[in-house]
C-alpha cells in the first residue's frame, strides 16, 4: 500500500458508469415507431433483476470459494452466513420488484409484447448459473418440449451455463463439509445409535400413552396409533443401513451428511454449532424464497398473458408453477423437521463432547 | 345529534379493552408445567391473524352490502374499491407475519406442539367465512379424507360457517352486476359482434404476416401458425353461443358477465369504466394474495413438521399446497388476458357510446 | 404499421444490453490491488437506484406532459394516477434496497471507503432532477457550506440539473390545474362562502357544547375553549382575502388552488372528483416516501461513518436528517387535514352542482 | 412429565380465546348512534399493535433475564440474538401496519375522531414499558407541557410504567456485560493502548499522504488536513482518561463498555466475538426501527389532523417527530463507527489472545 500512487478524485457518475448504464434502455416499440410507455418499465425491471443476479452470483461464489476448501475455517462459516443473509435480503427486493412490474396491466403489455418475440426470461444466463451453482442438476429440471434447457440460448451463453453445471456446486460442497463433521462419532459416543434409541423410547412412550388414555374411544386410539406407526416407518427408513435408494426427484444428501445436519439442528445451542446451524437455515430460506419468487412469477404470467401458449411453446404460468415445485436443491434441509424429536427427549451429549463444542476461553465446563 | 348526551372521557386502555385482549394468552405448555418460550409467539401471531380476518370480513361485508343491491350506485363502486384496496394492504401484513412466525424454529415448535393437539388452523371459522363470502363453493374445495370441511368444527362453529355458504357471495353479486352493464348493447352497437370481427381480422393478419415472412423456415412458419390456431380455438370457444359447459374446476362467470369484464378491461380509460376496472383488478389481486399466502404457509408447514402426517390425517404442507392451487374463486378474472387483443386492434367505440361513458360536465365531446 | 418490415428475432441478452450492463462494475478497491468483497454490493445497489431514478423520471415526465397542457383530459388524470401509483411502488423497492445495503457493516465499508473519495450520492444528477421536476426550488434547499447544491457536479451535469430547475414543475402544473377547477363557483353557489359558514357554525356549536358540559371543571372548559380558538385562528387565516404572505419555508399553493384541493378532498365521493382525489393523495404519498427514504439514509449514514465529518464538509447523517425535514414540495397537501371539518357538517352541494359532477349516462339524478 | 394427566383435546377457538378476542371491538361511533365504518380498522390496528407490544415485552424480558445475571452463559447470548432478531421482524410488521392504517383517509377519521377524546396512543402502557426496559430515562424524555410523561395515565397504569423505570434496564445490563469483557486486558496485551497507537499511526500517514499529494492545491490540502484534525480531536476525546462528561442528551456507555463494544466490532470474525457482535448490531437495529416507526407515525399524524393542536395540547406530528429524534437509548452503538479504523490498520491480536477466542475443538491454532 506504501506504493499506491496518489490518484485523482473519483466522480459519482464515472464510478457508476452512468453513461453506459443509463443509455442501455432501447425500447423495441420505439424502434417500430410506436413507443409504448410501459416498455421502459419492462426493460428497467429486468435490468434491475440482472444486476441483482450478478450480486447473488458474487455472494455465491464467495461462499463456494470457502466451502470448496478441504478444511473450512471457522471465520469462513461466519462469513458464509453473512453472504447468505445478504442473498436473503436481495430476494426481498426481487419479490418487491414483482409488485412494481404488476403496475403494468396486461393491456399495456400487449402494446409491445409482440415486439419482443421470442425473447424470454428463460434466456437469463445468470439465473441458470445461480441454479447450477446452488446444485440444480440437468436431470432434475423440468423439460420443455423435449429440448434441453439451454436450447434457447446462443452458443456462447449455452457454453457459459453448461460450464456452471460442471463445477462442484454448493450442494456438493455443503454435503462434503457435513460429512466431515467431527461430532457424529466421538470416542465411544455414537450420535446415530443414541438418537435411534431416543426415537424408539419416544415412540414407545407415545404408544403407551395413547393406549392408556381413558378419554379416547377405541377407534380414536386406533387412528392415533396408525399415525405413530407411519412416523415409525419414516424413522426406520432413515436408520436403515442399506445404501440410499436412487432419489425419486430433487437431490438428497448422503446418509452421513443428513445425520450431521440433524445433529447441528438438534444441538444448535452448543457454541460451535451455532453458526453452522444458521448457515443451514439460510440455505433452506434461500430455496424457499426462490420457490416463492417463481410462484409469484407464475401468477404474473397468468395475469399478463392468461392461458395462451407462450412463445416457447408452453403456457408460461404453467411452466413456472411446475418449476416452482420441482426446481429444488436443498429439499432435504427444508423437510429435516420430519426427523426431529422434542428437545426433552434428545440424548444428552456426554460432558466431554459438550466441552469440546465450547470456546477454549470458557472450557472446560 | 342534538340529543347526544355529554359523555365521559375515553381512556385508551378501556377503549381497546386491553384488560381482556392482553390476558387472553394462555400457554398450554405452562398449564403442563413446562412453559415453552415460543408458544407465546404462536398464540400472538394467530390472534393477530384472527383480528385481521375480522377486519377483512368487515370490509367484505361492506362490499357485499353494496353489490347485493339491485342497482349499485356510482359512489358504492368507489367505496368498494377502497375496501378492497384495504384488504390488499392487510394481506401484506398477513404475509409479513409469516416472516415473524418463521423466527420460531421447528425444534422450538416441538417444545409445545403436542400440547395443542388436535387444534389446527383448519378450524378458523373466520377464514372459512372469508372464503365462502368471496364465493368458494363446497364442491370446489379440496376434500380431506372424505370428511366435510366443517367436520373438525364444533356444532356452533360449523353452523356459522355453513350459514356463510348460503348467503349470496361476492362472486354472485359481481356476476349479477357485470351482467347488468349497459354498454354491451347500445343502440345498434353490439360489442360482442364487433369484438369478434376485430379478433378475426387480427388472426387473419397474423397468419398472413407469418406466411409472408422471408426470415422464417417452413418449419418455423408451421409452428407459429399452430400457435395462432390454438389461440383461434380459444376465442372460438369464447364466442360460441351454446350454453356454458359445466365448469371443470373453480368458478366461471356467465358468458354475459365475462363479456362485460372484458369490455371494462379493454376500454378502461373511458371515465365511467375507470373505477369498475380498478375493482376487477383488486378482486384478482386479493385472490392472488391469498394464493400466495397459502403457498407460504405450505412452505412453513414443511419447515415446521416436515413430511409427517399432521393431526388431521394429511401432511399439512401438501394440503396447503394443493389448496393454494384449487381454492380459487375469481380465476376467470385472473386469466382474462387470454382474451385480450392489442389496443391498436380494438374496435373503436361509436362517438355516442363514448360520450355516454363520460362525465356530464364535459359531455358532449 | 402496414409498412413495418419483418424483423429478426429478439434475444434476451441483446434486448437488455446485458454485455454493457453487467460489465459496468469496476471496483476501485480492485484497481488499487486489494479488492474489497463488499464494494460490489455498493456499486450494484447504487446502480439499481439510478435505474429506478430513470424510471421515476420517465413516469414524472409523462405526468408533466399531461399537466402542462392548458386543458387536462379526463383520461390524462387517470393515467397520471397510474404513473404516480407506480412511483409509489418503486419507492417501496428503494426502501427495501436500504435493507440490502445495511447487510454491509461499517467495518466492511472502511475497506474501500477512502478509495471512493470524494464521490458522493449528492452527485446524483437524476435525483436532483426528480426533486426539481417535482417543484423543489433552489431557495428552499438546505445549503451546504454556502456552496450552491450543484457545486460538486461537473459542468455538464450541473447544466442538466439547472435546466430541470427552469422547466415548469409538477407543483406549478398542479397548482394551475387546481386553480381551473370549475366547481368553486357555480351559478350562485360559492363553495368558499358556504364552507366558511359551515366552519363558523361548527366552531360555535363546539364552544356551546363545552360551556354547557356539566362534567367539565371551569379550568377544563377554559383549556378546551383555548383549543377551539386556536383552530378558529387558523381558519381565519385561511379565509382572509388579503394576498398570501411570502412562504416562510417550503412551497404553498395559491389560495384558489388550496380551495380547490380542499373541495376535492371533502367531496371526493362525487364521481368526477374521485380520480383527482386519488392524484392528490398520491402526490402527498410520494413526498412522504421520499422523506422516509431520506430519514432511512440518515440512519444508515450514521451507522456507516458515525458523526465524522463527511467528504463534503458536513456530517452526512445530519445533512440527510435536516434535508428530510426541509426538502418538501407538497407540504400543503400533507397538512391539508388542518382545514377539514367532519362530513356531517359539510355544506350540502346544490343538486344541480352534484348532477354536473356525475356521469352523463346516469344524469340527471 | 410422567405425572401429566391425559388431557382433553384442544380446540382452536378455545385455545386462542376467540370469543373474548373477537368481541372486544366496541365502536364509540356506534354507541353514539352513527357507526363509522373505519372505526373498526382503527380499533383492530391498535389492538394488533398492543398484541405485538406484548410479544416484544416477552422477548425483552427473556433477554433481560439472561443479561441481568452476573455471568451470562454463551448459549444465553445466542438466544438473546434470536429474541432480538424476532423483535426486528415484529418491527417490520409494525411498520407494515402503518400502511394499512393509511388506507383510512383524514375525512374518514373525522367521522369518529371526536368520539375518542381524549384517548391517545400516548397512553399505551406497554409501549412505555418497552422504552423503559430498553433503558429510556425520564430525564431524556421529551417533556409535554411540563407534565410528567405518565400524567395522562390512570393511577394503576402510571404505577406499572413507573415500576418498569426502576428495574435495571437492558442498557444497564448490556453495559455491565460489556465491562466484563475479558479481552480488553490480557496478560500484557492492552487493547486500548494498542488501538491508540494504531489510530495515531493512521492519522500520521493520512497527514503525510495529503501533504505529498501533487494533485492537490494548497487550499485543498489545508481543507483535507482540517478534516483529519477534526477526526483526531474526536479520537483524543475518546482516549482521554478523565471521567466521562455528563451526557449532553441520550445515554452513553462507560468508557470501558465503549471500549469493549469497539473491540467486539473490530474483531468480530474471531469465533467468540461473532455472536456478541450480532447482538450489538441487533440492539442498534431495534433502535433504528423504533425511530423509523416514530417518524412514520409523525407523518401519519400530520396527514390525519394536520397542524392542529392535538388533545394533549401539542401537535401530534411535531411531538412524534421530536420524540423520534430524542427517544434513543443505544445511540452510542449507532454512532460507534465514528471510532473505527480500517481493518488493514488494526493492531494484530497476539496469537495467545486469538487462540483464546477460538473453539476448544480447534485450538490451539
Amino acid at each position: 500500500m506504501a506504493n499506491e500512487k496518489p490518484r485523482g478524485p473519483v466522480y459519482y457518475a464515472d464510478y457508476l458508469q452512468l453513461d453506459r448504464l443509463l443509455s442501455s434502455q432501447q425500447m423495441q416499440s420505439a424502434l417500430h415507431g410506436r413507443p409504448a410507455h410501459d416498455e421502459m418499465l419492462f426493460i428497467i425491471v429486468h435490468q434491475a433483476y440482472e444486476l441483482w443476479f450478478k450480486q447473488i452470483l458474487w455472494e455465491l461464489d464467495a461462499v463456494l470459494a470457502t466451502f470448496r476448501k478441504a478444511s473450512v475455517p471457522e471465520e469462513g462459516v461466519g462469513q458464509a452466513v453473512s453472504h447468505c443473509a445478504r442473498i436473503v435480503e436481495i430476494q426481498r427486493v426481487l419479490l418487491e420488484q414483482i409488485d412494481v412490474l404488476e403496475t403494468m396491466t396486461p393491456l399495456d403489455f400487449l402494446d409491445f409484447r409482440d415486439d419482443l418475440m421470442p425473447a424470454s426470461g428463460f434466456q437469463s444466463v445468470q439465473f441458470r448459473q445461480i441454479e447450477n451453482k446452488l446444485g440444480m442438476r440437468r436431470a432434475d429440471r423440468l423439460q420443455i418440449l423435449d429440448a434441453p434447457y439451454t436450447s434457447r440460448l446462443n452458443k456462447e451463453d449455452a457454453a457459459r451455463v453448461e460450464a456452471s453445471e460442471k463445477e462442484p456446486s454448493l450442494f456438493d460442497a455443503i454435503e462434503d463439509w457435513l460429512e466431515r463433521t467431527p461430532f457424529l462419532n466421538f470416542g465411544d459416543f455414537d450420535f446415530w445409535r443414541e438418537y435411534r434409541r431416543a426415537v424408539d423410547t419416544m415412540l414407545a412412550a407415545d404408544r403407551a400413552s395413547i393406549r392408556s388414555n381413558p378419554t379416547l374411544t377405541e377407534a380414536e386410539k386406533a387412528k392415533q396409533l396408525e399415525g405413530i406407526e407411519s412416523t415409525a416407518a419414516k424413522f426406520a427408513d432413515l436408520f436403515e443401513e442399506k445404501p440410499d435408494a436412487p432419489a425419486a426427484a430433487g437431490r438428497h444428501f448422503s446418509r452421513r451428511a443428513l445425520q450431521a445436519a440433524l445433529l447441528i439442528h438438534l444441538y444448535r445451542d452448543e457454541p460451535i454449532l451455532h453458526v453452522p446451524f444458521r448457515l443451514l437455515e439460510l440455505l433452506a430460506e434461500i430455496e424457499r424464497n426462490f420457490t416463492n419468487w417463481r410462484q409469484r412469477h407464475a401468477q404474473m404470467a397468468m395475469r399478463m398473458i392468461g392461458t395462451r401458449i407462450g412463445t416457447g411453446g408452453t403456457s408460461g404460468a404453467e411452466y413456472l408453477d411446475r418449476a416452482a415445485e420441482r426446481h429444488k436443491v436443498f429439499s432435504d434441509l427444508s423437510a429435516l423437521a420430519s426427523f426431529f424429536i422434542p428437545r426433552s427427549k434428545l440424548p444428552a451429549l456426554p460432558p466431554e463432547v459438550r466441552s469440546r463444542m465450547g470456546f477454549r476461553f470458557n472450557a472446560p465446563r
